[in-house]
Parts: C-alpha cells; sequence; structure tokens
C-alpha cells in the first residue's frame, strides 16, 4: 500500500474449496490472532504504557480519559480473523467494510498484525516501543481517531453515521469482477433506512463482470442502549426477512453462556468455507452462462454477545452481552484498585505472552494466518482508490457544441446536450465510469446515454423493458442513499462517475455528503492516500422548473450547505446554458479529491455563448457580458447587474433588454457568474476573486443587482467582505412557490425582469424621478403578466417568447422536443418520456 | 372539519363482521365511486371547461399545460372507494395515508365526492359550475397544488418527497388506539431507505393503547421511467419479505389483461374484510390481555397495472400497466384531432353521465357508499390535529432551577436537569407526550424520563432489559428518518413531543426537516387548518463535545439549514446554561406551528444565570452580562465580546477574565445570545431586533468579537445588514477537528479563550503595542495548552479547573457525576451509561 510498491491486483479464479472442518493447528492459530487482535484493542482504549504487561499494571499505565468504543470490537476482529484464514488459503482479493466503524480499535488492531500499519506509519514498529505508541495514540491528543478513519489502513469507510455499508460495498463491488467485499452490518446500523434498503442492492450486481458482496449482519444484540430489532424477532422472521431480501441466509452464533470459543469458531470456518464455495459456484456458472435468474447470494448472520470476552459483570452490571459494552466498559478503571485488578485480569485473559515475544513481536505461526503483499484485508490497494485509479477518457466537447450564430439564438436543452457527450464517455470507457440517479436519468434528459448503454437490472426482465440489462453503466433505484453509497464506494476504489438527482431531493443525502466531505478533507493530510476522482453532481429539475409538482420540490440549498464543508473540497457551479454545461463537466469529470455541485436546466433555453467563449468564460469563472450590457468602454458603469443560474440570466438578460430599450443613457453593466466560489475571497477559497478583481468587475461603488439561482442570504454570505458589499442586492429564492408557471415562479420570488429594472430604478441614484414612468409600467407589466397566468394557465407570450433581441429572425432549435416552435405542454412536460 | 363544528371523536370497538361477498348493488355502488374519482382525477388533469362533456370535446377546453401525475391516481381511488365502503360498515374512524402524493388528483376526487371539499372551499360547488372550477384549478396559476399537498383535506402527508408514508403512518396511529390508519406505499416508494425501515414501525406499537395501521403496497409495477424492485422479485420473495417485516400479507391483484374491474372488486372487499376482522381480533385480544406477543398484523399487496383504465397503448406505445402512465399519459392531447378523441374517450369510458346528474350532482347512491360526518376519510379530525390539541400540562420549570450563588458558581449537566422537568411533563401527559431519538436519550442525558416511563418495545423482552414495556413515552429505534417521521405524524395529528438527537445527525432529517417546514408555511394561509403543536429539536452532543468520536460527530450546520426556510416558522435558541435550557425548553413546548431547534450541552458545565436572570434573558434573547465584562456604565465599551452556545459563552468569560486580569482599563462587554434569530434584522424575522437596538447593544463602531457555537459565516448572514457589521469578526467552527480533548478542539478552530484575547488585542485600536507582551503570552498560553494534552492526554489544568472569578472557594456542583469534582474520565464519559 505504500505509495513506492508496485500494485499489483490478484485476480482470482474464485475457487471452491473442499469443506472440512478447521485442523486444530490452524483453529489454534485463529484463536491467537484473535486473542492478539483484542488485546490491542483494549490496550488501546485503555493503556498509556506497560503494553505487553511485562510489570504490574500501575494507575499510571492507563490513560486519564477512557475513549472509545469496545462492545462491537470483538465481533469485528473475530471475522477479521476468520477471513484471513479463509482468503488466504485462497489467495482471495477482500475488502473489509466495517459497517460499526466506531470498532475502530479492532481494525488498527488487525492492520497492525498484518504489519501494514508500520508500513505506512514507519513510527509505529512491530515491537514493544512500537505498541506502546500504538496505544497511546488511540483517541489521544495529536494521535489517531476513535474510528475506522481514513488514518486507517484498508478502510474506505468511516463508519461513524451509520447505514451505508453495504451501499459502499457494492459500490467497490461494482466492476471489480475479482473482488470480493465482505461488509460487517452492525444490527443497530440494520435500523437505519439507509442500510434496510441496500440490501435490495443485490438486485444491481452483475454476477459476471461485478464483484460480490458478501453482508454479515452482526447480530451482538445492542446497540448504545437498547436491544436492536433484529436481534428481537424470532429467528425464522429474520430469516424471512434475509431470503425476502434475495439472500440465502446462514446463522453462525455462540459465545453464550460461557460457551468456549474454539466451538464458535469451527462453525464460522465451516459456514464461511460453504458460502465462499457457494459464491464460487456462482461466479463459475456466471461465466459458464449458465445462469439464467438471479443467485440468491449468501449472507452470515453472526450472533455473538455484544463486548464478548471483556469482564461479564462490572460492579454487580451485566456488561458483556449487553448494552453496557457499548463504549468503555470499565470507565473508572482508574479510579480503583479493585477496578484496576479488572482491567488487568481482562488484558491477561488473552495471554499476551503466548501472542508476543518479549521484544513485542507478533508470533510467526500466528501471523501466518494472515494472507500476504496486497491481498492483505488492510493492504488491498482497492481501500486506497487512488492507487487504481485511471484517467477518463473524455470525448471532445466541442464536439457536442450548440451552433450560436447570435448569443441566445438557439434553444437548447442543457442537460439533453451534455447526456449526448457523456454518451461519448460512457462508450469510451467501459469499465470504470458509472451514472447513478434515482429514477430519473431520463427525466433529467440524459437519455442519450440509452443510445450506448442500459441501466443495471437484475430483478425480472419482461419484453417491452426499457434500456434495461444484467449489466450497464446506468445504475438507476429510488434511493438518493443508494445513489449516493453506491457512487461513494465506486469513487473510493478508483473510479469515476456522476450522480444526477432533483435538486431539492439532493438535501436527502446531505449527511452522507458531509462524511464523504470529511473523508476527503483528511485524505489530503494522509501521504499515503492517493487522490481520487471527484464526486460529481448533476442537480437539474432545479428550483425554478418544477413544472409538474410544486413546494415540495422546490429548495436550492444544497448548495448552501456543501459550502460549510472545507474550501479546498467544495465547488458550485451554476452554467447559464448548454455549452458552459459542457465545459463545466468536462472539467468537473478530469478533477480530483473534490466534490462538484452542477446546477443545470433541463428546459428548452437559449444558449448564449458560442463555445469559443463557453470556454473562456469558465476558465474565468465569471465574466462581464459586454454585448448584454450598455455600458462604454472607458466609462464606469452606473449599475451592475449579475446573475448566476439559467434562469436567473435569462431574468437579467431580459431586464437588461429592457432598460436598453426604455433608458438608453443607462450604463448598464451584466456579469455572469458560472463558479460560485470565485464570488469568495481568495483567502477563503482557492478559487476567490482577489478584492482587486472584484472590485473591478463588481465596482467598489455602484449599485450591484444580483440575480441568483439559490437562496439569496448566500450571496451575502460569500461577498460580506466585498467593499461594494453594502451596495450589493440580491433577489433568489425566498421559499415562494406551488404549481404554477415558470414565470409566475420567478415573479412569486422577486427575481423576475419587471422586477430586476424596478430594482435599478430603485437603486440608481438620481434614476428614481426620471424613470417613474418606466417604474410604473413595469408594476403593470407583473399585473399583466400574472393575471394572464390565472386566464390562460401559461406564461403570457411576451414573456414567453421573449428573445435576446439580436437574434432576430434566425432563431434556430437544437435538441428542443420535436423541433420547431416549442409548445407549453411539450416544454414543461413528460418527465418520463 | 370546517372549524365552527363541534369535532367529535368516533371512538369504535373495532367490531368484527362477517365477510360475505359483495352484493350486486354494493359491488355496483364500489364501481360507480371509482369511476367518478377517476373521472374527476383526469378531468383535473386535462379539462378547462366541459366539465360534464355536455358538448364534444374541442381543443380549447384542454388545459394548454397538462400537469400531474395519473399512474398512481386509479390505485389510490380504487383503495378509497373499497376503504369508503368497509368503514362506513364499520363507522370507523379511519385516516389515509396516501404515500404517492403525486396522485393528488385522486385524493382531490375524493374529498370532492365526499362533499368536504366543498364545505371548506365554499366556492368549489358540487355542480358543474363547481367542477368546471375544480378541473380548472389543478396544477393551475392560482389554483391548487398537483401534489396531496395542506390544500387538500384529509391529508396530514404532501408524499412530494417520498418514503414517510409508514412512519407519518405510525405517528398518527400512537396513543390514537381507536384510529385506523389505512396507508399506501408505492412500490417506488418503497425503496428509498426511510420506507424501507419503517415497516418495522410495528414492533414500536402498543395493540392496546395505539391505534392501527393498515400498510397496503401499492405494487403497480412502476415508478417514473423504471419497473420497481419488489414488482420484479419472485412473490414468495416479496411475501417473505412482508413475513420478516412481522406482516401477515395478503395478496390482491388483477386488472390485468382486460379482467374485468367488478372480479378485482370482489377480491379486494373481501380481502379488506378480512384484514379488518384480523385486526379486531387483535385488538379484542389486546383488550382481554390475551396477547402474549407482539401480533403479526396484516398488510395488503395490492398489483394492478399503472395507469389502470387510461387508454393502454397511445402513438403505439404502451401506456396502461407501464411507467408512461405515470405522469400526463397524453401529453399531445391538444395537438391533434385524433389524440382529442382519444382523450374524450378515455373520459366517457367512466360513463359519467351514470355517475352526476345533468347539473353535476352525484348520483345520491353513489354517495350513500361514504360514510358520514368526520367518518369521512377526507374530513376527519385527525387530519387537522389542532383540531384535537390540547395544551401540555407544564410542572414548574422553576422548581427544577439550578442554585446559582454567583454566576459560574454551580457545574451542571444542562440536559440531564432538563430531563427531570421532562419527566414532570411526562408525567403530567400521559397520551399525548412523545420523546424520540436514535438510541441516544440517555446518552443525551435525559434518562431522568426513565423514572417516569418507559421506552416501548414491542419485539422480543428479556429479563434485564432496562426500560423497555410495550408502552411507554419514549420512542427509540436507530434510525433519525424514524423518529423525525413518528413524531411529525403525531404532531400533525395534534399532538406534543420532542426529538432528542446527536447535533451532526441531525442532518439525516435535513429533507424532511424542509418537508415539513413547507407543510408549515402552507397551513398557516389555509384557514381551515388550525395551527398544531412545534417540531421541537434538542441536538446535544454536539461539535464541541464529540469526545468519544470525532470528526465525522462534529456538524454544527443543522442551524444553517434551518434558517433558509420562512423566517415565520423557525426558531433557533442556544441557550448557554442549565437555567436557560429550562425557560427555552418550556417556551418551545408552549409554541405552536413552528420549527425549534435547540442546541444545548450534556456536560458538566457551569450555570451562570439564576433562573430569574434566566427568565429574564430569555425573553430578551439577548443581552449584556454586565458582571462579566467591565465597562463603566455610562461610557462607551472598547470592545464587545458576544457568544452564543455553551462551550463559545465559557471562552468568551474565560476571555473576559483574562482581559480584566492583564488589562484592567479595557472597558470590555459581553454580551450573550440565546436566541439566535434576535440578530436578524426585524424585517427579516419576527424575533428580529431593531437598527437601533441592536447598535446599542452591538454599538455601531466598535470591535465585536463573536464566539459562535457553529459555522462562522451563519452571523455574518444574519448581520450584514447591521451598522457594525464591518467591525465584526465571527470565531466558530471552520470544519477542523478528531477525537481530541475539549480544550484541544475549541483551539483547532480558534475559538478558544488566548485566541479571542489576541483577538481583542488585534482590533481595539491602540492597544496592539500596549499589550503585545499580553498577546505574546496568549502565544504562549496556546502552546502549552496543546503540548499538555499530547503529553498528558487531557486539558491543561488551568484550563479545566477555570472558573468564573467570582465563584471563589464556593463552586458546587449539581447533577454531575455522583457529585464532588469531575474527574476527566467521568466528564467525558459514558454515553451508554
Ligand atoms: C446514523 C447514526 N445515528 C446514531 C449514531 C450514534 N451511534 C453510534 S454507535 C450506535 C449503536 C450502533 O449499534 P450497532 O450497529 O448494533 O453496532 P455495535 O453493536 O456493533 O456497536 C449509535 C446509535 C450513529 N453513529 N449514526
Ligand atoms: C425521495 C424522492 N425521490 C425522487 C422522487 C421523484 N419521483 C416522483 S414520483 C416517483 C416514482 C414513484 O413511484 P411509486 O412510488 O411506485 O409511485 P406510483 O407508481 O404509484 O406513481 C419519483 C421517483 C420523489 N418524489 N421523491
Ligand atoms: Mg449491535
Ligand atoms: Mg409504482
Amino acid at each position: 500500500m505504500s505509495s513506492d510498491r508496485a500494485v499489483v491486483d490478484h485476480p482470482t479464479s474464485w475457487p471452491a474449496r473442499e469443506v472440512t472442518p478447521l485442523d486444530d493447528a490452524t483453529l489454534r492459530r485463529v484463536d491467537a490472532w484473535w486473542r492478539a487482535a483484542n488485546y490491542l484493542a483494549v490496550g488501546q482504549i485503555y493503556l498509556l504504557d506497560n503494553p505487553l504487561l511485562a510489570e504490574p499494571l500501575h494507575r499510571d499505565h492507563v490513560k486519564p480519559r477512557l475513549l472509545g468504543h469496545w462492545g462491537t470490537t470483538p465481533g469485528l476482529t473475530f471475522l477479521y480473523a476468520h477471513l484471513n484464514r479463509a482468503i488466504a488459503e485462497r489467495a482471495q482479493s477482500t475488502l473489509y467494510v466495517t459497517g460499526p466503524g466506531h470498532g475502530g480499535p479492532g481494525l488498527v488492531a488487525a492492520a497492525y498484525l498484518d504489519g501494514t500499519y508500520s508500513e505506512v506509519y514507519t513510527g509505529i514498529t512491530q515491537d514493544s516501543e512500537g505498541m506502546r505508541k500504538l496505544f497511546r495514540q488511540f483517541s489521544f491528543p495529536g494521535g489517531i481517531p476513535s474510528h475506522v478513519a481514513p488514518e486507517t489502513p484498508g478502510s474506505i469507510h468511516e463508519g461513524g453515521e451509520l447505514g451505508y455499508a453495504l451501499s459502499h460495498a457494492y459500490g467497490a463491488a461494482f466492476d471489480n469482477p475479482d473482488l470480493l467485499v465482505a461488509a460487517v452490518v452492525g444490527d443497530g446500523e440494520a435500523e437505519t433506512g439507509p442500510l434496510a434498503t441496500s440490501w435490495h442492492s443485490n438486485k444491481f450486481v452483475d454476477p459476471l463482470s461485478d464483484g460480490v458482496v458478501l453482508p454479515i449482519l452482526h447480530l451482538n444484540g445492542y446497540k448504545i442502549a437498547n436491544p436492536t430489532v433484529l436481534a428481537r424477532i424470532p429467528e425464522d422472521e429474520l430469516l424471512d426477512l434475509m431470503r425476502g431480501y434475495g439472500h440465502t441466509p446462514y446463522v453462525v452464533s455462540g459465545g453464550f453462556d460461557d460457551e468456549d470459543a474454539d466451538v464458535v469458531h469451527r462453525r464460522m470456518a465451516e459456514v464461511l468455507d460453504e458460502v465462499l464455495n457457494q459464491i464460487a459456484e456462482i461466479k463459475q456458472a456466471a461465466r459458464e452462462g449458465r445462469l439464467t435468474e438471479r443467485p440468491k447470494w449468501p449472507m452470515i448472520i453472526l450472533r455473538t454477545p455484544k463486548g464478548w470476552t471483556c469482564p461479564p459483570v462490572i460492579d454487580g452490571k451485566q456488561v458483556e452481552d449487553s448494552w453496557r459494552s457499548h463504549q468503555v466498559p470499565l470507565a473508572s478503571a482508574r479510579d480503583t484498585d479493585e477496578h484496576l485488578q479488572v482491567l488487568e485480569g481482562w488484558l491477561r485473559s488473552y495471554r499476551p505472552e503466548e501472542l508476543f515475544d518479549a521484544t513485542g513481536r507478533l508470533d510467526d505461526d500466528i501471523a501466518s494466518l494472515a494472507p500476504i503483499g496486497d491481498l492483505r484485508m488492510s493492504a488491498t490497494p482497492h481501500a486506497n482508490g487512488g492507487l487504481l485509479l485511471r484517467d477518463l477518457q473524455l470525448p471532445d466537447f466541442r464536439d457536442h457544441a450548440v451552433d450560436v450564430p447570435t448569443p441566445g439564438a438557439t434553444m437548447a436543452e442543457a442537460t439533453k446536450v451534455l447526456g449526448e457527450w457523456l454518451a461519448g464517455v460512457v462508450e469510451r470507457n467501459p469499465d470504470n465510469f458509472r451514472i447513478v440517479g434515482p429514477d430519473e436519468t431520463a427525466s433529467n434528459r440524459l437519455q442519450a446515454v440509452f443510445g450506448v448503454t442500459d441501466k443495471v437490472w437484475n430483478a425480472e426482465l419482461r419484453p417491452g423493458d426499457d434500456n434495461l440489462a444484467r449489466a450497464g453503466r446506468v445504475l438507476e433505484m429510488l434511493s438518493e442513499h443508494q445513489c449516493q453509497g453506491w457512487l461513494e464506494g465506486y469513487l473510493l476504489t478508483g473510479r469515476h462517475g456522476l450522480f444526477s438527482c432533483y435538486e431539492a431531493f439532493i438535501h436527502i443525502v446531505d449527511s452522507m455528503f458531509n462524511q464523504h466531505a470529511k473523508w476527503l478533507k483528511v485524505t489530503r493530510e494522509i501521504p499515503w492516500r492517493r487522490p481520487i476522482a471527484s464526486l460529481n453532481y448533476l442537480l437539474t429539475s432545479h428550483v425554478w422548473r418544477q413544472d409538474h409538482n410544486g413546494f415540495s420540490h422546490q429548495d436550492p440549498g444544497f448548495i448552501d450547505h456543501v459550502v460549510n464543508k472545507k474550501a479546498e473540497i467544495v465547488r458550485v457551479y451554476l452554467p447559464p446554458d448548454a455549452n458552459t454545461l459542457l465545459v463545466t463537466y468536462d472539467h468537473c469529470l478530469r478533477s480530483r479529491d473534490l466534490v462538484n455541485v452542477v446546477v443545470a436546466g433541463k428546459q428548452p433555453a437559449p444558449t448564449f455563448l458560442t463555445m469559443d467563449q463557453a470556454v473562456a468564460h469558465c476558465a474565468r469563472g465569471l465574466g462581464i457580458w459586454e454585448w448584454a450590457g450598455t455600458e462604454e468602454r472607458g466609462e464606469d458603469p452606473d449599475v451592475v447587474l449579475a446573475c448566476a443560474g439559467d434562469v436567473p440570466t435569462l431574468e437579467v438578460l431580459a431586464a437588461a433588454d429592457l432598460l436598453r430599450r426604455h433608458l438608453p443613457d443607462l450604463n448598464v453593466r451584466v456579469v455572469n457568474v458560472v463558479d460560485l466560489m470565485r464570488l469568495q475571497d481568495e483567502r477563503e477559497h482557492p478559487h476567490g476573486l482577489s478584492d482587486r478583481e472584484f472590485d473591478t468587475i463588481f465596482t467598489p461603488d455602484k449599485p450591484i443587482l444580483f440575480a441568483y439561482h439559490g437562496y439569496p442570504w448566500l450571496v451575502h454570505r460569500l461577498t460580506y467582505r466585498r467593499t461594494g458589499h453594502a451596495n450589493l442586492h440580491v433577489r433568489g429564492y425566498k421559499e415562494e412557490g406551488t404549481t404554477t408557471t415558470p414565470f409566475d415562479m420567478v415573479m412569486l420570488n422577486d427575481l423576475d425582469r419587471f422586477r430586476l429594472v424596478m430594482d435599478v430604478i430603485d437603486r440608481v441614484p438620481h434614476l428614481g424621478t426620471r424613470a417613474a414612468e418606466l417604474r410604473q409600467e413595469m408594476v403593470d407589466a407583473r399585473l399583466r403578466a400574472r393575471e394572464w397566468t390565472r386566464e390562460h394557465g401559461e406564461d403570457i407570450p411576451e414573456v414567453r417568447d421573449w428573445v435576446w433581441p439580436d437574434v432576430g429572425e434566425t432563431g434556430t432549435e437544437v435538441g428542443g422536443p420535436q423541433g420547431g416552435r416549442v409548445s407549453g405542454a411539450s416544454a414543461t412536460g413528460g418527465d418520463n418520456e
């Protein structure tokens, strides 16, 4: 895993093996490895010093603050030990996903026993001094976090926010036909919504071209302070549930009532071999074309006591096999001699002297349990996806340029044009690019991709099904959580993709975005983590054009949410037309370690910039549209009309047109912003404009009217330090809306052309009285426009048919429905067509 | 439902009835009612005029923009018709929850047929003119939305964002022992995470004291553009899944291949009677104490063609029983005569002349299918919860006051103190107050409530289980979605509650909050909707004290998310100590139609205000803490130190202490903000301070240093219009963190006392050179504090043991662990204890 070693993937042929009971030597090895991992985990939670218990435990050896989670750990290490045995025997490339990521000590211990930890953190050596540091650093200031964090080798999954273990696991498995992903799901975690639906991922995996996810439900019975639902329903119900999810469940249960661990080891090993053989058989059948229907993939239910092997009862209270073992079972370890002895007894129960020699080195025989090299789960390159990352082959977006003889002359559906280019991306990258979406890829107008690929569907297929197949580049399930989780897993293992979503409902994954952004932020500070492809959003069916729906579908706030994260990580783009969208997306798909949020329209709309102009405009991130303004070179403008987003841009241009016709002497500057982060201070964001540049473009002292796609406060938040901020007036979405016409929507939120003209009149000094008649006309125009909608149910022709005046009669249309004049119905119609 | 009618709840005894095949007259009535509803639904989507088809359909009768969703509608009306028959016979109080809320036309039609629509919207009469208006207004500017929105009588569930049908349904059923909630779940909706876990709600419902949810999975096979997973797995898998979820599934399938609807009606009626009888039997058993285990509640799977009864094929493409019927099947209705005829044929296929007389009145016999009065599902008072709302009986929070001899003298865990008061709330309101939380109620220190109630648990109970019982006031499941959905359903049906959650993970329900806030905003404009209790959040285990976890658990951004919604709806409180938390929560539980976000600490922290002071402080929403500052009355302060949040308040006070000791001549004003919305402009928010008042408190021209709990930009966003904004400098969380000590966390984010002192020195004019030594000391103090943590793993005593100087030796402690000195371990310990 260290970055200078050659990376070799280990394709396997998914061999089947005879299932024989564990021989005694292997059994001893498995158990010893497990004890070693548990010992190291307990050591991390409690010990500052005396790592090998070479001397009697003293109060000062114990950390003053005891932080971390024990309860889940012994189950995680148990599974790791058994997987080590099985995958080493089969040389099976395996990624381990830890749902209950709070079990950090267990996974750190495993990586340490694997040797990986000392390879990437050379100071943490495999001797007693290294072990001392390993213990000390855990949950310690300046040390490592308590979770299976980016710092943990072998992890793509922090697990702090529960619920995404399976969708991450499937994301990792897609297009990795030789990879096994062992995904542990906490039984508490299984109660979360995202996890509950993610079992159905098995309908979206292709047995031939994808890897295999082995879900392991860790039924330790408890969560923080309660039993879990799945542990407290009759076993036949639980088995029905798993069968209902399309799995063949295998139960391993043990460790209760002082049952000898060896018995449980034997049971586990047998089931694991059986399950791996069953997987091998499915894989074989797939390769031989013998699979006629979706396999009922095996899964394992592991029922063991929470906190297994810790002191069963402390201070008279049940701890092992209880929620009380969740965090630090013996929080009072330092407080009394008695408690200290309980801790020492617990540690010694793992018989460290049998596991490590006096120098702290793991016994060779025990170490031999694990696979070697990149086959170690802690060292798999799949968990450091950047190592495997290949650049995308991108078609030239210029080939998809919308022809723009004069600004605004050509109507195009931006996302539809993008879709045509994306079809080229799909074609050129048949195994490392995926598009995910919650049943909206076509609704979002990316249907051109279905010319070259299909939607994956491993549930029942019927004659007449459109664009569904056992394999394909598009993943659609009505779960934004699944889309996000799958894509994250796919990116984290070194591939590329994008998530297209209704703008409003992307809030469903706010918290998942948080976790991914945090992951990226931390990985940037970890030298051995290699950059991965960015997480790209395409948000469309946006707030201004939710014609079929209404208020519940109007929310542009994801941008606000995103900009709270570290500036180095987030980018927000609002391309005003089809050509700028193409340029933007080309840029996004080339970027690394970012989250790119792109908001774009799907309805027919004017294209303003030629491709050359679009390239320049996007490179700048914002720019003055001289052709749209009326300023005289060399003179100061009287007012700046700024816009960001397709609909605001249209309204600003229409306002500029009104101003040029009615107030020809007014010097109007029109500025369009594509890259929202340009507004921010250069000290705050790497894309930020210098104050000097900002002042030049927006003026330090003239009224700035900003028509913004989303909530207006965001623009203030980004610009409050700018010289001219006191002159900045922002119009945007102010949470007014319903099912109505597009222009009624902008009027409801005071973002319409007429209102903007009024704003100019109200704000440009000395204009007021001179332009009083025009202002009154604008008031009347709003009324007239509103009344028209009430009467006719569509927008007034003077608005609907408005085109940028230079267009004249040369207007053409590209990508619009059926060519020709855009009828009201079809322009807003057919999300499902 | 109209507000001046007396509200009567209809308790039933859940009668069982003999299951007999539908007699022919009833069958005809059911079918006619269904056809009438479908006719009205199609009319709403397409027609501007000619509602009864009195004349041949003309192009101008058709809306220019065709908006809405047909596909789901016939299934929704089918179920409504059958429920009408069954609940009328049993006089069963019933609430209908429409998962696929895009089926608005169906539910509006039902309410119109019920007569409810004309009662609440008196202009929409039950005659042809009323019908014309009904059709016209749908998805029309100035009309009604396309969804089952707040405007729709009988609805508590907009259904725009899919996934919450069942959690809302269960929320409505809790503590309504006589209520049946029929909850339709779309098969696409069933793919969402929240819906997938919400089936398990049946483990949290008490057969005796709660109502009954009857889930109906609407398996119409398709979503927007794809088949659905549940429709494309073998039926035995689907049945296993439902059994696994703990249900007894009943399948009704029909309407395919031109099957006569009558056959399907008979099947449906029989199953419905059987299911209601089974429910009656369970209820009976519960009342008689015969239930020994959780009943396997029945649920229905209704498999019918999507778009059932629309033209099967249009322009050569399959529409009925296909995703193509999802939205507007005949988007081109106006375009050609042929298409117009298809539409007319479709409308006439419902034989409107048999359903309505020439004046447009529904045939009496058909109308008699529905129940009457409040038993009409469209008129149930449970769907207009404000009608049923009773004020909470609140204990006097003063009885729980923490005694504060001098400011900061008493340590208390704020949420623990709140918990003691909440126990009193629980006691006094045994059937209309609930606390929900994702397995964190005790971790969030509200454990006192378990002295008076239990957590509901209708899964298996075992000896040794703590505070679990078949009935109780606390609902805990590891799903923030479930918590939010349950509570929403509970509030919308006229009850009270609060949701306690880790601050970071409340983002999981960002989008659900959006929908609820939007619902509240709209209901405020609907005269017949009565105010309901506010949605109260208690966010704790907050960003500054996630000692056991780390970066993934640190996110104070929910506040930012919330303030994007309408100002009338949202309130944000950051009480600095236990007493102010008590006052705040008393206020929140009395409020109506709001979302109250309260962020508070759970760790031992000083209490600054006596209860009298706390009451005054909270009434003002913010205030100068004269005792903490050093300003001379009558003089201008040199600097304002402002704070919001418990940890920032502590740091500001410690900084004020340093300043008073080292720069005794500096006039320091200390301001604490509890009600964050006070910062906003009075034109923007009802709680906003006037500019005048703001200037008085914060000064128009002195440096203001604001130590804020969350992302610092929010304070700028709220105050950018204020006179002194240019002098405002905000410190807050800037996305730096890991598992470390509390003081290291504030240092990482430059919010610590030493940094604040440096900020003062850097910002107060002329102080710089005079205070250079102090500044240097502060730099050193930070280094010293950091090094101490690296060495000892806990915070340096000078910081950890700092108390407000007036406290001297009189410091006492209330509610802290075990009384006495707070040890590092226990102060941060035991989330699960
Ligand atoms: C979404 C989410 N909500 C709440 C939490 C707080 N939390 C941390 S661990 C835990 C219990 C987890 O239980 P389980 O999945 O059974 O894990 P295990 O028993 O293996 O520790 C909870 C609720 C969380 N991490 N994520
Ligand atoms: C969370 C969410 N994601 C996406 C959508 C967009 N959407 C609207 S309707 C629909 C399909 C719903 O299918 P189903 O639940 O089967 O309803 P029905 O077939 O009855 O229309 C989708 C994906 C949504 N409303 N909510
Ligand atoms: Mg568990
Ligand atoms: Mg459906």
